[in-house]
């Protein structure tokens, strides 16, 4: 099961609903007027009940950061920052730095009476603490019925004497190992063992123990699927539904045996269909009383319900929906940006609500009548009257009674309408969370949010008191504008990552090949029939010494015509051998899989990399020959523009089998240089793809010439050639610096200095600091160190983990790295496929004893037998040793494998000193929630490309230009702006356009 | 006698005035209504009979091409260029390929008649060339009166005839060489002795031949100085004049004796001080009939009247004073602006309208009234009736009668005013031009642009018939804003050089330090003084190896506090020693006269060089060191900047010995490397002072280490330290390969790979074609090649010359050689100075030998005798080699002295095959007039600082980038805005910002 897909997992729960007064569009005749009259009726009445009800309960509005936060968005950005990390700050000292380091962000002005206690310094600390710790649980306790089930029991019961019904939900940290999968669900069983008990013991309320066809029960559990298991990854749909219907088995089972009501909660969009299937897996294999949430949010809401209805009338069975919003609205949005795929979620506020009242009516018009009948309840999780009053007119227009309707709201939100909901004789169910502070704080801060938004309904109806009009109106609008389209086709301008000079490619600024998308059903098939489809053609390693000597001749020969061909037409050659790829992208990955052992997505990316290099070098470099005047001299034109160096030799690595190899290539010929590549004995197949496709697109034979061969023969002659002007390599450092070496003699004949472009090894290391969110630290090292079995300059080989957070990322790590799956790379559940080669494994397995000598073996995960005969290739599990220091071989030499030295840092100080302590400068990384240690790492933690609170591999084209010093490479940058600068010479021209006196342009 | 000062000399004449109209101020009231009422009256009289006025010569505006050129500005200025290089055409496919050249540039729409003649191709070649040739010459011919003396007698016998006299002026090249000077006085001679006695039997005409005061001769000659004299250079104010006194003595004498009055023309503003300071000395010396045109263009005007008026009174002299306008507007304007000088000319015609009538009446009120008495008499230069009128209504004010005053207007322009001139009794003498097609093409372009404009005012009052109240304003403005004084004022935000980042030193963009203006009689005391009062402290290249370990030790322990200081403050470094040098300015280049020999010019160069680079880089480095942010992705914050590389090695050439020194050492310092410098040995002293100046200005002593030895000890080790990260050097190829391959071993304890810095030599051409203005050609090439006795990696040192070019260029070339003074370089009109030493006089004269070996020795300027043991250093006279075939070792091998390869072409494909042909790609030039030949040379002249129809050394720092490939280098370009680039090193970070699914900024 592949678990590299990293992401951040915030609780799920119902969302509130906004105002529905969010521009855009037209608003159109209702389709049905009386309903909409209706509608506006009950809202109305709704809406007065509510606003004349008197909790007892006071707002979080009246906290007062809450009401800071309102006013000042800085501040709250940075004070719900502080407070989602919180829990992890051990003692008073940690508290009051990190709120005093948050508050000190630029352009946050504190509210003035912490202002006042900051300004009185640490003679306040205690005060300022003690307030703070105060506060953030008193506003926590808002939200959370209590630590565990025992302590929310008195909550619980409040809830239900007050007149509501009840779902319990485990609040819970990503669930990263099988251990913590199996906590997970002892504690589900846990709650549904025992609370139908005492549950029962509770006075009896027809209202909410019974709907239109009988009665439902008292206890009601959500639970999310990806806490059940550690290897949930939609790449793996099937595997994953195995995984996760093994595990739900005695929990379904137990709920089918207490008569407990088992509520699927949705998360993110990337697991919807997953769970679609898995939930309707469940229900036909386990009779329990089954709900499932469904947001409104999706572009594909209507189409989601579809589904479930048509499925549920199909199978003759009864289930619940409960029709959220949608809670994570900012993640889909911006991970699909940053990833470049549709935007899943509707863009306006509007459009979820509309949508929200058409899914409603669909359920509403597939509710069953009778108690045989298949088809869904619905549960309405919204705290947006309009929303609610446009269903129970639905309801009634369908001649059904109100308890054929659940309404469903958060604890602690929404106190005006359920009282109104109970005035109504409504059956509303509270979204009761239990959990500790840790993972409380992603659920607190959400809630937070959600009242302090402008977009809140809640807040528009009971904190700003917007017109009754406004609240109610209708949410059914026709727009030709759509900015969640907009957001991904405009992307390209508004990123910018590249020039987009005229007349190249599409004239539009580069922007970054969105990967597969392996959620989609389709993208998987399509990939798998490639994978099945595609062999790796034979290309012997034949070349020899002579070989090199013609092709440098042939190149050299064939220079000046490059060189002299416009610089569009070299651009359009990239252009079209990136269409190409993008026609034949599986195929390619496929090859990839096949002839380097990379699994699924590390092969995507490969191939995304290979055309985003075309895209990005055809654009970077049109500026480069266009010449640039400086200065506006009347009678003198200045100038500067480049030119191509000569012949290039490509020397390639096999571990980016296409995308470095291209990158090279493709960067000295669009800069008119010829090339010579010389692939890795280890991939020829893919580059020698390659250069057919470069060929196609229109690249002349005589001018990128292939030669496959070994590196002490055609490298080494390539490299002395004094016809080779340009050695673009990248590779290991003593390679490297041999040819550093060797190129720094000029042979007799040579008439110019060659010119050295270079990227070796890296020692990377990620700090993981005491504040770090260890649910993205543990998975994203894991991902780092692990993924291509390390075998990237770029992978993570240290962990260099502060103070207390020691024991637990290791004892995470270690747990979230047994659960990856050794196997067939071609095989989308495997995480870890085989090392590229015998030599490799040997290495790989030296360090692995060097390693026990030098700390403690912490893990070494088994390659399944037979494996390595079956897949041909050798296999070295991932390995962990701890307790690694500073002058260890495996704290200093580069393994390129799956060998991960975990180190122990006293403080953040002396996690940078070790980061630092190699020759090596590539990568690193810092996991931390402390802005001035992510600050002083961007200062003082020396890599080419350092990333904060996300993993290291993995740089894109023009988003993070690629590459290091000190040993690691002479500081070219792949994807880079200054990278094809490189490739070319500086020429200047300064022409004095005065004649007899004069000069054109003179006013 | 300094000649290196190489300018534009266009033929002198009076200028045709503007309407004075032109925009800009407020109208003032006049100072006496009175006289301006009269003045309005006078010229509208004279404006109605001058537009009443029959003459029978079509204006120049009827001409076909004129018409044209009229109403498109493009074609304009092509077609008066190729009447520019018309002459210079030997055949009819010369003029024709030129002509459609000029034709075909951007922009250009050809007349219809024009553009089918060229469609029919060249099947018309015949009729257009044809036609074009008669076009031109009936042009010519419309303002110049013959070829020479005698075929001139017909045209100014019609002008005594027509009742106008007239005043002779002979048009010519530059000159170059003494035997142009030669030719020149003799063709004087010839008109002073010959002309008088011809015109003496034409018929009388009293209003003619006398003034108020009584006779004056018929014959009238006009002289430029320049012509007569090949050491015209106003930095040797003293020896220029001498020199022209000698040459000028017998054509004063022989004016005296023949009674033939003598007119000295003004020319551009550098000679104006020194033509007025000789006019009166000549005066003194020679009792000739003497006048001497003013130019009221000039800011300077009031005061040089003034000057001339109490010179002429305290002598008892009578002069002519021909007031004119000026004749050099843009090439003052546009000069200026490059030298980064004030303008010295008004910027608006209207301001030189008022300067001339101020002018005019100061000259009035100074006329004598009576024989014996001193002061000057007034001849007006100018077309503009409103001018001549406001200086006729002053002299009736003053009661002086109109004979007084003489009116001169240029032959073939102003017909109608000549009409009524003579209608209304007045003297008007024609300025007639007598010489041949090449220099008369000078005159007839400036005439053809003149009356082209739209600030004519002949224009405007005869083609455009513009009112008579526009005609006749008052020029007499105050004004707030003036468009000269800003032009240099705002130049750094026109030009935009480089950045502007807020903060570093003004907040301005770089602009380039402007040279001394030597035409200063106050600029050349105080360098003088400098040059009196300066000594070169000493320094001994006493290092050792040890010395230079012990100071990489310390560069290495002041690394990290350096780097971390902040940018701005390391910028300050900079500025502040720019700020010194700025201060000391004259006092360093003293130090550089003395020790490194160069001549003054040179000195001041290398300074303001210096400076240069420090303000540059301090701007240039800012954006290194501030975060880009790539792209706008929410929940993604890519950033790249730069860091820098540790300790710099600056290994520094003697022949800049403070700015190329000071270049490398502040690009190192500024982007926050330590450094330590090695000096040349020539020239440690400078060096030595640029490091205490740098201390001074803020850089740690431990950052800036200061080393001088041997390079073979100190120079040896500091390339090979391991502690070095970065070497820049600039010298000879041998070492700069040298340090290259060092440089490329990884020495045990290495954690870098070292980066080299490397500018080498040069065998630099430039490229003579056959349109070439030979004027430039010669002096430019002069001065590339013998600047500084060649010792620059820039210099000349062939110069291919194609086909009938060679004769004329070479004949020119060595007779401008031949004027050149060697002499002790302290002295201000030495243009040869020393070479650096003993080693380099030995190689140089070596290269003498064998170029005497391989082609014809055609010159080697003789060193006065005591001159080496007066300056003590060795001298080596420039020598010019011809018939040097490109296998010659002169075609190939850097002499790095002043020795010049002449080189033939048969054409241009041939030139610039010669011309790529050495290994060096460094610098190179091409004069030529073929559009066609400069694109292609952009293109295919293969260097990496071309420079076209201009000298080929002095680039300056954000204009020209220096820097060339091959063997010169390894394409750094000093100066420019990669440079920086190479001392840093590129980091990159990709910060995940989004927490809990949330990340600020999304919309």
């Amino acid at each position: 099961m592949a678990l590299f897909f990293t992401r951040k997992k915030p609780a799920a729960q119902p969302a509130p609903s906004p105002a529905p007064s969010a521009p855009g569009g037209r608003t159109v005749e209702p389709a049905d007027p009386a309903l909409e009259a209706r509608t506006l009726e009950v809202g109305a009445d709704f809406l007065a009940r509510a606003r004349a009800a008197k909790t007892n309960m006071l707002a979080v509005w009246s906290e007062g950061l809450m009401d800071w936060a309102m006013q000042d968005e800085a501040f709250k950005v940075q004070i719900f920052r502080f407070v989602d990390c919180f829990p992890t700050l051990k003692d008073n000292d940690a508290v009051y730095d990190h709120l005093t380091d948050y508050l000190a962000q630029p352009g946050v002005t504190p509210p003035p009476f912490v202002a006042t206690a900051l300004k009185a310094g640490v003679l306040m600390k205690g005060v300022v603490t003690k307030t703070m710790s105060t506060q953030i649980t008193s506003m926590a306790s808002k939200f959370i019925c209590g630590t565990d089930a025992a302590s929310s029991l008195p909550a619980l019961r409040k809830i239900w004497d007050s007149g509501l019904c009840f779902s319990v939900d485990l609040l819970g940290e990503a669930c990263v190992s099988d251990e913590e999968a199996e906590a997970y669900r002892r504690k589900y069983l846990d709650l549904i063992e025992n609370l139908p008990g005492t549950v029962a013991t509770w006075g009896a309320n027809p209202r909410l123990e019974t709907d239109h066809l009988g009665a439902i029960p008292r206890t009601n559990v959500s639970i999310k699927i990806s806490s059940l298991s550690a290897r949930v990854d939609p790449i793996d749909t099937e595997g994953s539904i195995r995984g996760l219907l093994e595990n739900l088995g005695p929990i379904l089972e137990a709920a089918k045996r207490k008569g407990v009501f088992v509520n699927f909660d949705m998360e993110q969009f990337a697991l919807k269909d997953l769970t679609l299937e898995l939930f309707m897996r469940a229900c036909e294999k386990h009779d329990f009383q089954a709900g499932l949430a469904m947001q409104a949010y999706l572009r594909s809401g209507d189409d989601d319900a579809r589904r479930v209805i048509e499925w549920s009338k199909r199978t003759g069975r009864q289930v619940t929906v409960r029709l959220v919003k949608g809670a994570y609205w900012d993640y889909e949005t911006i991970n699909a940006e940053q990833q470049g795929w549709p935007v899943p979620v509707w863009s306006r506020k509007v459009d979820t609500d509309a949508s929200f009242e058409r899914m409603a009516r669909a359920f509403v018009a597939s509710t069953p009548a009778t108690k045989g009948e298949g088809g869904v309840k619905l549960a309405l999780g919204s705290h947006n009257a309009r929303s609610i009053a446009a269903t129970i007119a639905a309801l009634e227009k369908r001649g059904l009674p109100n308890s054929a309707l659940e309404l469903q709201m958060l604890y602690g939100m929404g106190d005006q309408l359920k009282a109104a909901s109970i005035e109504m004789g409504l059956r509303l169910r509270e979204y009761a969370p239990i959990g500790e502070l840790i993972p409380g704080m992603a659920y607190l801060v959400r809630r937070l949010l959600e009242n302090s938004s402008n977009e809140s309904w809640l807040k528009a109806g009971f904190k700003d008191n917007a017109s009754t009009e406004r609240l109610l109106a209708s949410p059914h609008r026709a727009f030709d504008s759509d900015p969640g389209v907009e957001r991904i086709a405009k992307a390209p301008e508004r990123h910018r990552l590249s020039a987009s000079p005229a007349g190249i490619s599409n004239g539009r600024a580069f922007y970054t090949e969105p990967m597969r998308n392996f959620a989609l059903s389709d993208v998987r098939s399509s990939f798998n029939a490639a994978i099945a489809r595609t062999s790796v053609p034979a290309v012997a390693n034949a070349g020899t010494a002579d070989d090199a000597k013609r092709a440098v001749a042939a190149a050299h020969a064939a220079f000046a015509a490059w060189r002299d061909t416009p610089y569009a037409t070299r651009a359009a050659v990239l252009v079209a051998a990136a269409a190409e790829m993008r026609t034949r992208r599986d195929e390619l990955s496929a090859a990839i899989v096949k002839e380097s052992g990379k699994v699924w997505r590390e092969a995507d990316a490969d191939v995304c990399e290979a055309i985003d290099f075309c895209e990005y070098y055809a654009r970077e470099g049109a500026r480069l020959f266009e010449p640039e005047r400086l200065g506006q001299f009347v009678g003198e034109l200045d100038e500067q523009w480049y030119q191509p160096r000569g012949v290039a030799a490509v020397i390639a690595p096999w571990n980016f089998p296409l995308a470095i190899c291209c990158g090279m290539t493709v960067a000295a010929l669009v800069t008119g240089n010829t090339v010579v590549v010389k692939p890795a004995e280890q991939t020829p197949s893919i580059a020698r793809t390659m250069c057919e496709i470069l060929w196609r697109a229109g690249a002349p034979r005589e001018a990128l010439q292939f030669v496959a061969g070994p590196g002490e023969t055609v490298g080494a002659t390539l490299v002395r050639d004094p016809r080779v002007a340009l050695i673009a390599f990248t590779g290991s450092k003593a390679v490297g610096l041999d040819i550093v070496q060797a190129s720094g003699i000029v042979a007799p004949g040579q008439e110019f200095v060659k010119k050295v472009v270079c990227e070796m090894g890296g020692k990377n290391a990620v700090i993981i600091d005491t504040s770090a969110d260890l649910d993205e630290a543990v998975l994203a090292v894991r991902q780092s160190a692990f993924g291509f079995c390390g075998q990237k300059c770029s992978a993570a080989s240290r962990a260099i983990v502060v103070g207390s957070a020691y024991e637990p990322f290791l004892h995470r790590l270690v747990g979230a790295t047994r659960a990856l799956v050794v196997g067939d790379p071609a095989n989308p559940g495997t995480d870890i496929g085989p090392v590229i080669d015998e030599e490799a494994a040997r290495k790989i397995r030296s360090y692995i004893e060097i390693g026990k000598s030098e700390g403690r073996h912490e893990l070494t995960l088994e390659v399944p037998a037979g494996l390595e005969q079956k897949v041909g290739k050798p296999f070295v599990g991932p390995s962990i040793f701890s307790g690694i220091k500073p002058e260890h071989r495996l704290a200093r030499e580069e393994i390129f494998g799956p060998v991960l030295a975990v180190m122990p840092a006293k403080d953040f100080d002396e996690a940078l000193e070790i980061a630092n302590a190699p020759e090596y400068k590539l990568t690193g990384g810092v996991f931390s929630r402390k802005p001035a240690h992510l600050a002083r790492a961007r200062r003082e933690f020396r890599v080419g490309n350092l990333y904060l609170n996300r993993g290291i591999t993995g740089a894109l084209v023009g988003r993070q230009p690629f590459g290091g010093f000190g040993m690691s490479g002479i500081g070219s940058k792949a994807g880079g702006r200054d990278y094809l600068l490189q490739f070319v010479e500086p020429r200047a021209v300064c022409e004095n356009t005065m004649r007899r006196g004069f000069a054109p342009g003179l006013e």
